[in-house]
């Protein structure tokens, strides 16, 4: 969920100080240990009362993390209880599935009402993340004005800068002075402002985007300065159908804090502030971590059910892996029947080649992520890789051959290790570099399929190889 | 690297244009392969006023990662050639290592000279990243003023709100009025306004934070509104030895845009805004996903040396416990030997429970991070995981009990395969749910060290299990 804006009332207190105790961390965080308490003890009595006065002095973060923490019986009671004092920016803080929940018992009127008080991009972030139907009833329950604004919105694809954007733009032509702006903004109602702005765009009369004032500079020039004089270029103008990644990077990269985006004749439609790229960052950076460990979407409140299965299908496919692996084994067991040591030794080979296919891999799949690998540099990063498993594969050649000779006292066997070893740790590299590029190439997110594949190949490698010159060497 | 602010003069043009060919992509990166060309080309035949020419109209991210680019030698002349015109704030965006190369041809002076120019946090972010000794040598040279305020920020601890925040920030009374205010910024020098600013602190005369007045809240309100009328209280000070992922979760769950630093005495000392915590953010969660896949400090333009021995201590520490699982096996040489099937069969439990176990991992290294996993949580979770293993255990130990008995027509194998499957995958979400958290609790960070001992536990229980089980029911 892209775009939480600072709230416009930031008064929100800490109901921990009227329950008595004001620690150093109830400053911080609104949510204390006894508020939990004296909440879930509200919706257990059925007071009304309590609860609400509990609940409104909370910011919507911490009462949505509050809503996180009830169990479904609570959370149900919790929102009937609520239901006229629920506060709409709290939902935009809300996870998908917990976010569904509430949507049921508070009815699609009840949201359809509640929506347009909020900014349109956080009345976009809560309609996308419910299903289609239900979002079809909440627009056309919502005002018209409202309406038109989200649809236009959904109709970009979802995670692009159409979506994320706010609507809701501060625009000024060059040639107004500093005190005809100010004059301007004090004349706009609440309504045609935005929330939150830290410039004002310059456009020209086709609405095209000349530059931008910042609000600091704007209020630190003279009232007859030109805008055009305190004005910056804004050669960072974001298409609206770029996806989200695409954005975020940018702004990291540029250190951006605000930007126009543009549609596609060039004209100004919205702008993207720094403070939703936050919330990206996070998620595409969170989406990579949990893709490599195999468990995506998984998240820590979910049911047992919904637990297993995330979980389920990543294992499956690695079960598929962990059986070619032994029918790799299976082609040898008279070897193996004959020198039960290499039964002992294998997994090792298997395993070193696994732990390095893993490193390359994390490398490449966030150089991917931060578009680091381009064309220039793929076949420098898979030669320096392959270089690098080299080495250590030599290295670890000696030192596993010399544990080899050490334990079974045969020559034949360390050596056998240690070609074995050099070859799979070069196939990890290659691997590893080579797989997710690939992936990435043919539009597979890297960070989801590309271990299982390298496990693969490691483990086959690993194997065939060690096993493989054992039968043609040393039976 | 904490806070590369927007750049005072935005006016960065892409030189891509002029030397013919003005792409969509060049609009948004100024860095373009053909600008790359040219660059690369002025140094090798030393033509300096191209290079400055080329180099001056580039956005100073894009200049950094121009020098990345460079090999050691191309970078030894850059520097060279363009000393007197090197821009400071390009320095902000170079790595660690780089930084090094460049400042030890620029030159102690030099850099003393540069650093001024720039805001205090980005001096400040520089001056880390130097030796300790390269350090003092700069800060003595630097003018007393500028070297008092580094020295100041340098005396936080590393990673904390002291370091990150910026010392120049905007205050004004409560009874202020907006007219007075405004006419008070206009009055300010350059020199005396932060760079960027988004809001107006409040405070007593003690300097003792009372709220913040939004810029764009400023401006649309009359000149004779007071300040403590349109003021929002910030309930989210803080502290300045506060550490930066610290800091970054409050940003995050509030939506922050602005937040004070305050001392010990609870008086205002700087400000830090939401555009330094964007590089934080990343920072973290690159950190973990790094640690997690054994590539800690790995970049991608590293050297070979550096590389191989990135990656080295990881696999030695994982080669121990891959012998570890091969001792395992070796006490049931004389049980393999009677039936080879189990050396065929043994790798899939092993493999298996390391799968699930890096699965529980990454959730929990997640959780933690995200601060998610509190006393309350902790029990819950390595239960709810507990629950998870046993399941999915039950699940995969019927598929792989059924594959084995396909296999190898042998009934027991089947049922031994099944037991050790159910207790791999039960000891894999033991382990994986409950190091991290140990870990944690014990200051070690459990990104880096988890993943190691829950193979070793999962490789020790998979194989001591199968093999145990098969020797005292099958031979």
């Amino acid at each position: 969920m892209a775009g939480k804006p600072e709230d416009k009332n930031l008064d929100y207190e800490s109901p921990d100080a009227r329950l008595g105790g004001l620690t150093e961390l109830s400053n911080l965080y609104g949510l204390t240990p006894k508020v939990e308490a004296a909440i879930i003890g509200a919706i257990a009595e059925g007071h009304r009362e309590r609860l609400i006065s509990l609940i409104a002095p909370l910011h919507p973060a911490d009462q949505a993390d509050m809503v996180e923490r009830l169990n479904q019986a609570q959370r149900h009671r919790f929102t009937l209880m609520m239901r006229q004092h629920l506060n709409a920016q709290m939902l935009t803080y809300l996870p998908e599935d917990i976010l569904e929940e509430v949507v049921s018992v508070y009815g699609v009127d009840g949201l359809a009402q509640a929506l347009p008080e909020l900014d349109s991009d956080d009345a976009v972030d809560i309609l996308e993340d419910l299903e289609d139907e239900e979002q079809a009833e909440v627009l056309a329950a919502m005002p018209v004005g409202e309406r038109l604004i989200a649809e236009d919105a959904l109709s970009y694809p979802e995670h692009c800068a159409g979506r994320m954007m706010q609507r809701e733009v501060v625009v000024c032509p060059s040639h107004w002075t500093v005190g005809q702006s100010i004059d301007y903004l004090r004349g706009l109602s609440d309504d045609e402002l935005p929330d939150d702005f830290y410039v004002i765009i310059i456009i020209d009369p086709a609405r095209r985007v000349k530059g931008q004032v910042r609000l600091g500079r704007l209020l630190s020039s003279g009232r007859p300065v030109r805008l055009e004089n305190i004005m910056e270029t804004a050669p960072h103008q974001i298409p609206a159908t770029m996806d989200q990644e695409e954005v975020a990077l940018l702004f990291q990269r540029y250190g951006l804090v605000t930007a126009s985006v543009v549609d596609a004749q060039n004209k100004l439609v919205g702008v993207i502030t720094v403070d939703d790229i936050v919330d990206v960052i996070q998620e595409e950076a969170e989406e990579d971590l949990m893709a490599l460990g195999g468990v995506s979407g998984a998240h820590l409140r979910a049911s047992l059910i919904a637990s297993v299965q995330s979980r389920f299908l990543w294992l499956f496919v690695n079960l598929m892996t962990a059986i070619l692996a032994s029918v790799v084994i299976g082609f040898f067991d008279k070897t193996i029947e004959r020198l039960v040591a290499l039964a002992v030794l294998m997994p090792i080979v298997a395993s070193m080649g696994g732990n390095a296919g893993t490193q390359t891999v994390t490398l490449a799949v966030r150089a991917l992520a931060m578009r680091q690998l381009g064309d220039d540099m793929v076949n420098r990063f898979i030669f320096r890789e392959a270089m690098v498993g080299l080495v250590n594969g030599f290295i670890f050649a000696l030192v596993t051959g010399l544990v080899a000779l050490l334990w079974f006292q045969n020559l034949y066997i360390a050596i056998v290790m240690g070609l074995a070893m050099i070859a799979n740790m070069l196939a990890a590299a290659l691997s590893g570099a080579g797989i997710p590029v690939l992936l990435a190439r043919l539009g597979v997110d890297p960070a989801v399929s590309s271990s299982v594949f390298i496990t693969t190949v490691t483990d086959v490698i690993g194997f065939l190889t060690f096993l493989g010159l054992a039968t043609l060497f040393l039976v």
